[in-house]
């Protein structure tokens, strides 16, 4: 029986804070990063909460990503900002071009931000929600490392590359998806790894090429996309934009940060912004509430929103704060 | 044993011309419906070709498209077109539309056409290709008819919504994709049902919500997203972008042509453009040969690039014509 750790948001952040302090990220990356992880924690994606900043230290000991650096922004074409992230983490990049797109997004109807060179590890859907409460729509994307074999082929090429995106909903919060082109997280086989259970069939091929229920065969060799051919193809489509389409690798041209400095995590991120206001003017407000038709038909036949359960928890960490396993908080007091 | 008819392209091409306008098609409309059924027949898309003439004549005598409606162009914002297609088919407001949308693209980097209230039949990757030709990057999307449940309900409300792609490459045909977003086509489970067999578990539900296998309880029921609910997620975000953001349709407000002339088979589409010259200046060139890495390591290791079929029929249908099975032809022949 493991026993939990409660905190309330203002000590998951004061403990977060103190870890990045400690591990010599600037302030202004240290706050960016805790907006993040004590998000997730509140929102209950454990995988993307506080548990990452172990990560995210152990990256930067290892030369992976720079926790000083400054983003430059480059204001590419009239709907195109450009932010070079310099080897940080992404998320101070994408709080400084966050205006940018708004305003460019305002003016042309739609804009994209690309994040070139930056270290990324965090949960796409608290961008596209960000923005969607800035009452854009959103779409993001990024490669990752190359994990994943295309259809119909056996070696790791793709990266996991999340795919996320958000409507305004206004008075409400936003309507947001955020999933990986992978079948499951790599995080997930990593799991069952460590259980000692087997994985299902279509997860995963082994360095033969051959389908797996291994685990440990199966982050040896190649994961699968989602949807067959469909989920790949997207997954390709991220490769492109996320990558050559703003200057930036594919994700067979990167690779996890070692010990040896050898690592080369840095990578893109496209994020795309459309502001209904732009593309509809007088018929912006009704076409929001002709959209909500939408979700209402959802939910009226007993479906779910895709965001819905993330959102509950949140209310639920509003009040209650936060828990996490007492070996995980052990661990982060001793990087605190 | 059914015996085919060959056809050049040029008879093919002069077959549609004389059904469009004996139909009533402007020439305008006429020609160009003809390039696409003609480019999907040469490419194979048999779903696609010149059968698609029976639908289009057939909702045009039922009142579901007006075949003289001229488009009016509207310059919304410095980066979205839209095109009022007035009842017409999609293609002549898309072929209208073009050339504004390569220059917004250009100008700002992205751009956005919206096309709407248009009648739909036409495979969305004859556009994205059309675009890539001119050198950009280009996402397609449109809504159809509520043939599709969303994830975890049993109703249908998601059109079959398809995402097509593309992407330039220098010298070459483009990257191209274009996949419903259910599991299979609705003409595959018709497919079936014509033919007596059995439809694989996960492609529908029949209408009391539970998995069937009869094609028949399938088309009464609900079809089934690709790839569960992201699959899912991604069809929701066509209902908004080639809805409401263009404010027009979700798929459960249309319906098919009737003979009761109460369908209302009319919706939007949307196109995205980049400009990869625009994004990417100087670099440009040598970004579009570092995205053909992707390719190379996508054919080295035995996967095909997902248009890789229909360009090797379009090479065949070039240089010896196309063939379309004899009851098809004299189907055909009676609307001329």
């Amino acid at each position: 029986m493991t026993h939990d750790v409660s905190l309330c948001l203002k000590e998951a952040e004061a403990l977060s804070l103190r870890i990045l302090d400690k591990a010599g990220f600037s302030p202004a990356h240290a706050n960016a990063i805790t907006r993040s992880v004590v998000a997730a924690q509140r929102d209950e994606c454990h995988s993307h909460g506080l548990y990452r900043l172990i990560n995210c230290v152990d990256a930067a000991r290892k030369g992976g990503l720079d926790p000083q650096a400054e983003p430059v922004v480059h204001d590419q074409a009239p709907g195109v900002v450009k932010i070079d992230a310099r080897g940080g983490c992404s998320l101070l990049s994408f709080e400084t071009g966050k205006a940018h797109l708004k305003e460019k997004a305002e003016r042309n109807g739609v804009a994209v931000l690309g994040i070139n060179h930056c270290f990324h590890f965090s949960a796409l859907w608290s961008e596209v929600e960000a923005l969607a409460e800035l009452g854009l729509a959103a779409l993001a994307m990024n490669p990752t490392h190359a994990f994943v074999a295309p259809t119909g082929g056996t070696k790791p090429l793709l990266g996991t590359n999340p795919f996320a995106f958000a409507w305004p909903r206004p008075g409400r919060l936003p309507y947001v998806f955020d999933f990986a082109t992978s079948v499951v997280a790599r995080g997930e086989i990593e799991l069952h790894r460590r259980a000692g259970n087997s994985i299902p069939e279509g997860w995963a091929l082994n360095t033969e090429g051959d389908p797996t229920t291994d685990p440990a065969a199966a982050l040896e060799g190649a994961m699968l996309p989602f949807g067959g051919h469909k989920g790949a193809a997207l997954s390709t489509m991220i490769e492109l934009l996320a990558g050559p389409l703003i200057g930036d690798a594919l994700s067979h041209e990167t690779s996890p940060a070692n010990d040896a400095g050898t690592g080369r995590p840095q990578h893109g991120e496209i994020v795309i912004a459309f502001s209904p206001e732009t593309f509809l003017g007088a018929q912006s407000e009704s076409q929001l509430t002709h959209a909500e038709a939408l979700f209402d038909r959802i939910l009226e036949q007993g479906a779910r929103l895709p965001s819905q359960r993330r959102f509950e928890a949140r209310e639920r960490s509003l009040e209650h704060g936060v828990s996490i396993p007492t070996p995980l908080y052990e661990e982060l007091e001793r990087l605190a």
